[in-house]
């Protein structure tokens, strides 16, 4: 396998996936995300060496949505220590869908996880308690490797006036003291963060730093430490793909995050990061198009954690 | 790291595991279980290049319990194909304990994975309608390198009697069409093949089995299909150690699978397979010391997936 | 109103209820159940005066199912006592379907009431403990006016063929130490029990017991204790209308005990016991025509106990 | 009976409750409840025919708290009609705490009834769309019999702060659509309702009402329709009591509803209507005083819908 063999792996993988586009629908439940064409269908690839590699409509916008959740939890634990993030939520997949929350109160008052969005917004209330939204997002340019980085206006505001169901979570946690701060600063500063508006070059950027240690590849500069970063990882293995993780990770086998603006990120341990983009969801709200795209490329490069067949060092040596 | 490094690494894991034992409890619902003595701890590990370290307890029998469930799913892959096992059991983490079976009413009639007891009787269903259980444990025999394993009669005789929740939850899939077979030819199966009794030893060829990509170091055979072996490998990891499975993959970082009989099989890719044995149990019924001892090597040897310490090359080189 | 007026009453109540029949279906899950002809209907009231009315099918045989429910609850009051049975069973609506189980796993081992199919089995465990058969049958006879009453094989022996799910529920009961006897001596009484052949005259018969305080009208015997009749008849208020029980306290006003074989056995104080059948059910497993039946009656006679528009001697006299 | 021993009933049932007292606690999650003296104990009595009866701190004001969701209940169905009121609450005891809503997610959009929080928060937001509080409390105060009861504005505005769960609720079926006005104006409608102060005298002249078929005795005039009652006395049968209405309804047996605030009422149809006070609650959040006081009346007094002792008139003559 060569650098143009990669690039053509990659418009395979486009090509192949874009027949399941007419299975999914975009999300609907935000009036701002319904307005999206769900034919969209893009990718991105970074190597740990540095090569790029870009594929259909890599260049348009979307918002981070669930994705942010990933660097949410890095934030907070950066900032803030395991301890206290995981006094608030738990390590274990929910087996639930990610907007449910009758397990708050049959189960634990700690949600299970921090990407169900229970957990994030537990998670983004500690952030919010102590910093500024812009210290976040300047994290956010670090990972993504672009500082012009925002967030799109109209879906904050379609968010913020229509999550009713996130707005019923933060209320039940505040109630069990899981939220200790306000709580419409917590959903301010949870539907900003999944506001951000990206595309799949800067996704695949953020995901490169995953898959190479924590270090930016462009710098050098370490912006997440090993131990955090593990931690990060293990969690989008377990719990990244909402209710169909489980089997995305039998398929696809990537630390993986989606978001229902249609991203996910993926990450192969010391060979690259991947950002895909693709609006039309399925039925768990993962990207249809984008899940397709992951499970082509992890088939064709080996990309599985557990595919056995080339060793890290074999592979890269051969790009 | 060598050889003789990694005896002494194993040897201060027990020793430093073994603290935990007062926190734990054997398991009590089955009273044949029940009259083990909890200080027992040994460990066993067996690298893909054939070397094999021993330490504390590991000559002794005890009963596979949950860890023969990933036998049992990998021997109904290879007999009866995904297509009939996945029409009976999911891939997803449940998030309720392995004996739970309100899911099954509350929301899908398919035990959400093969690791589950409710999941594992499907299986033993699928499995019992067609085959004899010595086929079966001629398997167990290969995997665990020794022709003599055998059932623990005694235990099985126990686990039949007093076994009603998992009775209950048979005539439950056998109500909703999940299991299609005799329901007492089924327990009857399912509760024999936790009866296997095995010591650390045993459990380290198998592991080693599923480190060394499905062949066995002792025959040079193929014993598991490639893509079966990455299935199981990538269940253990999201559901192998019951509802702690994902903080133990945070702390961790190896496709397991404990059992209440005490043992727990780990195996760290392309590297080694580890067996170790504890009757002391958590509160979510994985051995207390086992689980420590398999953190203690994971952090002093790098074998998290994502520990991004050593190349599976230079470690493999070293050792 | 007189007696001519009543048999009116009754006939135009069969008349009016019939053309609910086609909305309603016969219970399915028991496969001899399933045999019967849907249009069947049929109605008797006797009045504590001892006057008896009649329409319809009501010479029709038909299965009690959990009619039964309500004799074996007052049976084990009678004689093992209050506090043995409530130390099984609680006296709550459990908001859930008739053949729910997982409530006995999430909130509490004890079956939220003796109706749902959980309680009654608790209660069938107590009684089979202690009791043959015979014994019931012999209450049962009393209660009904009828000697000759008797089950009917090919429903019993449909039912403990093809009761898996209730197999289920009573071996869940049994690990928790809810059924403390024999889980298939429990079964086998309890699908007897249900399987209790009778018809609408009988019925009338058991429920002008009820109504009557307790006293047969025909012979002037107490047949059952005051204290018990309150607890039964409360419990048929609360809970005797599967999970409907809440409309049909609001909407009829009498207590009643309904069964998927079609019957449905109501009590209008000091008036009158009326027993009506009805093969074809509705979602909730009462009979269609059964329940409007009853509405019409209850409607047209004041029988609602808040009806407020006779007093109970006003219309007794006026009979 | 005479009116005589009415009075001393009355006080040996105030006697008889005081002990248990000690068992219970005053509602702590609403901080300006948690700082009544659990020590007060009143009630008060009022015949169809007129009679008053007093005992213990039958003048102490209280707020209703739940209590007053059948008086909501009441107004909505007589302005908004049965339809839209039951499209949006069902008549089913839900099984579940008061103030459970993982039902709205796991069974029905649609609160269970009207009595538990989320149903009476749904009943308020029909009200509060279309009607302002005082015409609301001008029908409080026909009911009560007394024009200067009004709101308690420290527990309304602790209740506002503080009420976390509640307004979870409310954004819950905000995002299922079951509440269709704005939330906090709901919210404050709810609040509000829950605290009006009244004391035992305002209570009975109200459960009067509902004794006397709806006709205030002191006027003559008709303020709730017959079918209206009989839905609100049928729902406090089998929902008013909170999880313990089943027990209730055994051993009381009268329609009722109890509030946080420490009030119940009930009434005994073409009798009396009953209003006790005592703010130490069970673990059901029912006032453990006016629980025993309730039972000892109805045991005495030969209350229960189902006593069978006296007849309506024989009572009342005696009296």
């Amino acid at each position: 396998m060569n650098i143009q063999n990669l690039d053509e792996v990659l418009r395979n993988a486009l090509e192949d996936s874009r027949k399941y586009i007419r299975e999914g629908k975009v999300a609907s439940y935000i009036p701002e995300l319904a307005k999206v064409d769900k034919n969209l269908l893009g990718a991105s690839i970074i190597t740990v060496d540095g090569d790029r590699f870009h594929a259909g409509d890599w260049q348009h916008d979307f918002t981070m949505q669930s994705i942010s959740k990933t660097i949410s939890l890095v934030f907070a634990l950066q900032h803030l220590g395991k301890e206290i993030v995981f006094s608030k939520v738990g390590m274990e997949p929910s087996g639930d869908p990610f907007n449910s929350m009758a397990r708050l109160e049959t189960k634990s008052k700690c949600p299970s996880n921090p990407f169900i969005n229970a957990g994030a917004i537990a998670v983004a209330g500690l952030i919010a308690d102590k910093f500024e939204f812009k210290e976040y997002l300047s994290f956010v340019h670090k990972l993504c490797g672009r500082n012009s980085i925002d967030i799109d206006k109209n879906v904050f505001e379609s968010e913020n006036r229509t999550g009713m169901l996130n707005r019923s979570m933060a209320y039940f946690m505040k109630n069990s003291g899981i939220i200790e701060t306000d709580v419409e600063k917590t959903l301010e500063f949870y539907f900003k963060m999944c506001s951000v508006k990206v595309n799949t070059n800067d996704l695949a950027n953020y995901s490169c730093v995953l898959a190479n240690g924590g270090i930016d590849i462009n710098t050098g500069n370490r912006l997440i430490d090993s131990e955090i970063l593990k931690i990060a990882k293990t969690l989008m293995v377990t719990c990244g793909m909402y209710d169909s993780s489980g089997e995305f990770a039998i398929r696809v086998g990537m630390p993986a995050k989606s978001g229902v603006g249609g991203g996910i990120i993926a990450c192969s341990e010391n060979k690259m990061g991947i950002g895909v983009f693709g609006p039309a969801l399925d039925e768990k709200g993962n990207s249809i198009g984008g899940y397709h795209i992951l499970e082509f490329l992890s088939s064709k490069l080996g990309l599985h954690y557990f595919s056995n067949e080339f060793s890290s060092k074999i592979f890269i040596a051969s790009v």
